[in-house]
């Protein structure tokens, strides 16, 4: 596609995923699914629409290098490492202001690394469709997918009226922005049908996204400029070191999608899985006859309801019930399925110690 | 001691301490408690009343080699190996033939390898006065642990009148073996205070004990006598290869203690665990304040009554309760805490499935 860029987000800090994924190793960076690296899957599913050249990923300066390493394929000076972390407004501003860079009349899709995407067909045409509305008319487009379930995990966006067809992808009105809600409101959601879960996918036009940031967050608009014109990959990195530190931590969500009025939803009708955390494999992943979702060696015995991740070594379960148990690195994780959220606290006790470097 | 002898018992295959114990390294070599092998200890507590070629050890042929690694203090050909597992009655037999060769006239007690005793004097004393009672007369006698709990995972030993003191030790009549009983018999048993823990251990003269299987398993009997004529080390071990292929599989408390009359308990009154299992290790090691046992690295979060044992990796427990965990070798083992005596069925599988050498 001519005038039509990428700019996919992966600067996760993956501690949901720990013992596996480290801060070193960040979720985006592991093969969680499908033996790739969940970046390496994201580059090579929008691979038929973009040239390698024109797919930045933005990510923590910590790890450009690892970063780079698993999407060999992309110009090392399109892998940007963030000085530190600023939410999604500040990231997608470095990205529009290195698509300006190139083309200041192109229009790109802002995606994520640590999704698990299915009918990869109907995703690109997504993608293609948007970035051809973008690219002719003043919107911010969203990417709403199709619930399939009345998930407390995810924000949702309300959508009104058609915003018109483009081949397979339904166009909408899109009204608001909601964060995740209890599980009556996620049911009424479901019910009323117009929902649709928010997945942190967008498609804009560069001119438009900058004119949303001048509206609704002029401290970032700046950005965009000055990353376009910066010299260089090291005028780049310069732009960002001087800027990040004073910017406020914001979602793009929070920063300009409660606030535009020009949004579009496309309709998502392609299997998105967030594998956000342990508990979401089950998602991915089939159980077995026990009801146990095995990634490795795992031999157990009146065992159910286990995510066992087990690649080094054996994991062997007698009478376990509904846990975790994930062996990766120098650690073993054992932990309750409905306790998966607090993982932080584990690594944060780990952090704290101090004294276990090569785990972390 | 003159004309006294020690015969330990270290035949155990170890399953259940898999994975830190296996086939190839079962119980009795590991250390388990105190950094010290369980043989090592068992060698090394009755040191002080034997000298080093007066103790002997039956293992399997197949532990030989690893065993006297454990003991070197011991002289190799004392570290007996027998050719297929036929239970204590036959391994106490060719003990006895092993003391009868050096001293016709001598009296051996039967001591095992996998359990954890404290107040070493007086396990000494035990061993000594029962030692001389055993040599002046024709009496099988039984060490019996007082009870500290109603447990319904060993076998009794019901007493009747005082049969003397010495020194600190009592000596009661020997009534019968009982076998494991169920919680209400224990908590009966534990009312009636005349009832004590068999703990495996036995003090008896040669002579006796030859009489003893002459009379109530007359099959065993030559055994002692073909062991006590062997020809050098050699011998013992041709003998054992003759004869154990056609012994039945029989513990001495049923093919000798539940008939005879002659029976004698010696109180023991030192403290004894039974290291038979994970869960034991609760005897042995104190809870740390939530109420988890920790062996080598572990941090947990919101975890109460678990066992770890981690020696060589960092075990991370979040919401998990009243579990064992065990990394060692190649493997980690989860078990419900209430379901450890079912760990030989794990075990079995990775047998049956014959790709798991390396961790078994």
């Amino acid at each position: 596609m001519e005038h039509a860029y990428a700019v996919i987000m992966a600067g996760g800090r993956g501690e949901r995923f720990w013992p596996l994924s480290t801060l070193k190793r960040p979720k985006q960076l592991l093969s969680l699914v499908d033996d790739t690296p969940l970046l390496t899957q994201a580059v090579e599913r929008i691979r038929p629409l973009l040239a390698p050249d024109r797919i930045f990923v933005i990510t923590s300066a910590s790890l450009v290098e690892a970063t780079r390493a698993v999407v060999p394929e992309l110009p090392a000076e399109n892998v940007i490492g963030e000085p530190c972390g600023r939410d999604t407004a500040a990231a997608i501003a470095v990205g529009a202001g290195l698509v300006k860079r190139r083309d200041p009349g192109a229009a790109f899709c802002v995606l994520t690394a640590d999704h698990v995407i299915r009918d990869l067909d109907l995703f690109r045409e997504t993608l293609s469709e948007g970035l051809k509305l973008a690219s002719r008319k003043d919107v911010l487009i969203t990417i709403g997918i199709k619930p399939t379930y009345p998930s407390t995990g995810f924000g949702y966006i309300e959508t009104g009226a058609s915003a018109g067809t483009a081949g397979r992808i339904r166009f909408l009105e899109g009204k608001r922005f909601l964060e995740k809600p209890d599980a009556a409101t996620a049911a009424r959601f479901i019910e009323a049908g117009r929902y649709y879960w928010n997945a942190g996918m967008f498609i804009w036009s560069v001119r438009t996204i900058e004119s949303a940031m001048a509206a609704h967050r002029p401290a970032l608009a700046p950005l965009i400029a000055k990353v376009a014109g910066a010299a260089g990959e090291q005028g780049v990195t310069r732009v960002m070191e001087s800027v990040y530190p004073t910017l406020e931590k914001i979602s793009v969500d929070y920063a300009i999608m409660e606030k535009a009025s020009n949004i579009v939803t496309a309709e998502g009708l392609f299997r998105w899985d967030d594998v956000g955390s342990w508990p979401a494999l089950a998602g991915v992943f089939d159980a077995d006859a026990s009801g146990n979702i095995v990634i490795g060696q795992c031999e157990h015995v009146d065992s159910a309801g286990n995510i066992v991740y087990s690649k080094e070594r054996l994991t062997a379960l007698l009478g376990v019930k509904d846990m975790i148990v994930v062996q990766a690195g120098g650690a073993t994780l054992v932990c309750a399925r409905d306790r998966a959220q607090d993982l932080k606290k584990i690594v944060q006790r780990l952090v704290d110690k101090g004294t276990y470097g090569d785990v972390l």
